[in-house]
C-alpha cells in the first residue's frame, strides 16, 4: 500500500476543514484534534479525536501516529508544544516561533529586533504608563491590547483617557498588555507566506483586507492600485519576519499602509482568513501550501490565476438555515463560490464565505469589475444571512 | 443547527473521493456506500457504510438517511434503482436514464431515436450477422461490443474476420453484443454537460481525449483548434442526450471528431475521467455540478478559467509508492497539481491524476504552450509511475 504521511491538525475549526479538500487531492492523511465530532472539521475527517488541546495528555495521544503535529489555532500552551517536541514529535510551527504569534508584547519585541517596521509601541502595567506613551506619540486615543488569547477584535481596546485605560488595565484575566499608538492608515493589507523547514518560501500577492469591529469582513487579491514596490516591501517583510522567527506553515503579517510605508499590525502561523481567496484565486491554495510546508514538501505556485478576487465573510444572521437560500444565490450568480463551514449559526460568528473571480485586474478600488465582484459577494452574504430576500 | 441534505454516493472510487472537496466546501454531506472501508472514497468520507451495491438490501439500508441517491459507478442493476424509486428513494440519474449508459444496445437504439449523430451498429447473436453487417459497411475490421458491462477498454474487440468474431461471440458470460463500423476519425473528443431535475442543463467546453487501449490516457480542454461550430455541435449533441435521455447529473458523451463531423461513440451518466480537468481548470467542476445537479440546485458557471487545462492520467507502473516522489515533482513544477485516489498501486489502474494549467488558449495540437503543458504533465507522470527517475 502506498504509505502517505498523517499530518495532525489540532483544532476542528474552518481552518483545519479548509485542509481537507487538498489533503484528499494530494492523498494526504489528516487526523485532526477536534473538541466535539461535531467540530467543522471532524465532520469532513473521518480520523477524528475528541479530546482537549489544553490537556498534555490529550495532545500526546493524539501525537501518536502523526508525522507532523500543525494546527488550526494559536491557543495550545507552548510548554505543551515544548514537551511534545522534546519527545520527538514535529511540531510545525514549532514552539520558538508560535509563541510570538501567541504573545503579542514577544512578537513587537522579536520584530522592532529585527527591524520590521511597527507602530511605536510599550509593555504596560499601569494606566500611567498608558498616560506617559500617549504623551509620547502625541496623546490620546492610543490602543491598548492584551498580549494574550485576543482574536477577532477581542483583547483590543481603544481607550481615550487614564480613566479608560485604567478600567482596561483592570481586567486582571489576562497577564499583561502592551499600548500602541493609533495608527492613521489608508487602509489594511496582508502579505501571506508559506515557509517550509528547509527554509523554502513562498510569497502570495498583497491583498487588502477589510475588517470591521477587528474582524475581517472582506479580501481583495490583488490590493487594487498598490504600487509594485510597497507590494514587494510587503512581501519581504513577511518573508524576512517568516526566516527569522523559523516559522513553518503560513504565515500571515497583517499590515497597516500609511502614508509612509507599510507597518506590520498582527502575525498570525496558520491558514488565515485573509487567504482564503487562494483556494480558487491562487495556482495554489495556503491549505496546500501550509501542508506541503508541515511536511517539507516543495512549496506550490502561489501566483494569482485570475486578476482579482474578491473573498466576503458569511457571518451568522437571522437565518439560521443556510441552504435554502442556496437556491436564490446560486440562481443569481453562476459564478459564486460558497463555503460553508459546518457550523451552528449564532449573531456575528464566521460561519462561511463566499468567493467571485474576475478577469483583469483592478488598478483602484474604483475598477468597475471590482465594484461588480465586491457587490455580488455582499448581496449573496446579504443574503445567506436574511438581511435581504431578493 | 443548519440542515444540509444528504447525498448517498453509491461506490467507493475516485470519483466518490472527488466529490468530497465540493460538499465540504458547500457543507453538503456525503454518505457513502463502499466496498470496502479501505476504499479510496471511504478514506475521506466520514459516513461511510460498507455494503454490496448489488444486494438490494444493502441499498435500502444505505438509503436510510440520504436525501438523494447518486452514483461513482453505472454498475447498480436497474430493478433495484426501480424497486428503490418504487419505494419513494430520490435516485438520480433514474433507472429510466441511467440502463441507456448501462447497456450499449439501448443507448444505441434510442441515439438513433433522437437523431443523434452515431456509427453504423448492429445487435448480432452470431458471427454470420457480423459478416452481413461488414459487408454493408465496407468490410472488417468492424468492432465488437458487448452490450453491458465494458469500461476502460473492457468488452471492446477489434474483429478481422469470421472466425474472430465467432470467438468474441462464444464469451458466453455477456448478455449480448453489438457491432460497429470502425470509424475513421482524426481524434477523440468528449462533450460534457450537467443537467439538473428541473431541466436546467449547462455545457463546458469541449475537449480532446487521447486514449491507449480503451483507456483515457490525456485531456485537453478546450479541444485545440477545434472549430467553433463543431465544437457547438458536439454540445448540441451532449445536451439533446441529456434532455431526452432524463439524465440528471454529469453527462459524459465521448465522440469521434472525423471529416464528415462528429459521432457519438459512448456515453457516461456520471463524473467521468475526461472531465478531471475542470477542479482546476473550469469555474465549476463537474463534482460541484453533479451534486448540485442532483440536488436540484441552479448549475455553477461551467467556463474554463484559464485559457488550456492539460490533464494526464497516472496509471501504477513499477513504484509501489507514490510520496517520496512528490519531491522531485513539486521541486521540478511548483504549477503541477496532483491528484492522488488513496489506491494500492498496480499496474495499469488508474491511481492518480495531473493537471497542468496554462495561460493562453492552445489553436492547435502545436501551439507551444500546450505542448509545455503536456510535456511537463507526462513527465510528472512519468516520475511518478517510476518510468524516469530524472
Amino acid at each position: 500500500v502506498t504509505e502517505f504521511p498523517v499530518v495532525g491538525v489540532v483544532g476542528g475549526g474552518q481552518l483545519a476543514r479548509m485542509m481537507a479538500s487538498p489533503a484528499v487531492a494530494l492523498g494526504l492523511r489528516l487526523r485532526l484534534l477536534a473538541d466535539s465530532s461535531t467540530d467543522g472539521a471532524a465532520q469532513v475527517i473521518p480520523d477524528t479525536v475528541v479530546g482537549d488541546y489544553r490537556d498534555l495528555d490529550d495532545l500526546r495521544r493524539f501525537a501518536k501516529g502523526c508525522d507532523v503535529l500543525t494546527f488550526d489555532h494559536e491557543h495550545v500552551p507552548t510548554e505543551h508544544l515544548r514537551a511534545l517536541e522534546s519527545s520527538g514529535v514535529q511540531v510545525r510551527p514549532g514552539p520558538d516561533a508560535l509563541m510570538f504569534a501567541q504573545d503579542k508584547g514577544l512578537m513587537r519585541e522579536r520584530l522592532g529586533a529585527i527591524g520590521a517596521p511597527v507602530p511605536a509601541w510599550l509593555k504596560v502595567a499601569s494606566a500611567s504608563d498608558v498616560v506617559r506613551f500617549a504623551a509620547e506619540v502625541g496623546g490620546f486615543p492610543v490602543v491598548l491590547k492584551a498580549t494574550r488569547g485576543g482574536y477577532d477584535g477581542k483583547g483590543v481596546w481603544l481607550v481615550g483617557d487614564e480613566h479608560e485605560a485604567a478600567e482596561v488595565l483592570s481586567h486582571d484575566q489576562v497577564p499583561g498588555f502592551v499600548v500602541e499608538e493609533l495608527v492613521r492608515y489608508e487602509r489594511e493589507l496582508c502579505a501571506m507566506v508559506a515557509r517550509s523547514p528547509s527554509g523554502q518560501a513562498v510569497a502570495y500577492p498583497v491583498v487588502e483586507t477589510v475588517q470591521r469591529d477587528g474582524i475581517c469582513h472582506e479580501v481583495y487579491a490583488p490590493a487594487p492600485g498598490l504600487h509594485e514596490d510597497r507590494a514587494m516591501t510587503a512581501q519581504q517583510v513577511a518573508l524576512r519576519i517568516a526566516g527569522e522567527l523559523g516559522v513553518v506553515g503560513i504565515l500571515a503579517v497583517e499590515l497597516f499602509d500609511t502614508a509612509g510605508g507599510v507597518l506590520v499590525n498582527e502575525l498570525a502561523m496558520r491558514p488565515h482568513n485573509s487567504g482564503h481567496w487562494t483556494i480558487e484565486g491562487a495556482a495554489t491554495s495556503q491549505f496546500e501550501n501550509h501542508l506541503r510546508a508541515v511536511l517539507d514538501l516543495p512549496l506550490g505556485d502561489p501566483s494569482a490565476v485570475a486578476g482579482t478576487t474578491v473573498m466576503v465573510n458569511l457571518l451568522g444572521g437571522d437565518l439560521d438555515d443556510l441552504y435554502p437560500a442556496y437556491l436564490h444565490c446560486m440562481a443569481r450568480d453562476p459564478q459564486l463560490k460558497i463555503h460553508a463551514y459546518g457550523k451552528t449559526v449564532r449573531p456575528g460568528r464566521k460561519i462561511g464565505h463566499v468567493t467571485l473571480v474576475g478577469r483583469t485586474t483592478a488598478r483602484s478600488q474604483h475598477d468597475p469589475e471590482l465594484v461588480d465582484l465586491i457587490d455580488r459577494g455582499r448581496h449573496a452574504v446579504g443574503y445567506l444571512r436574511g438581511d435581504i430576500d431578493e
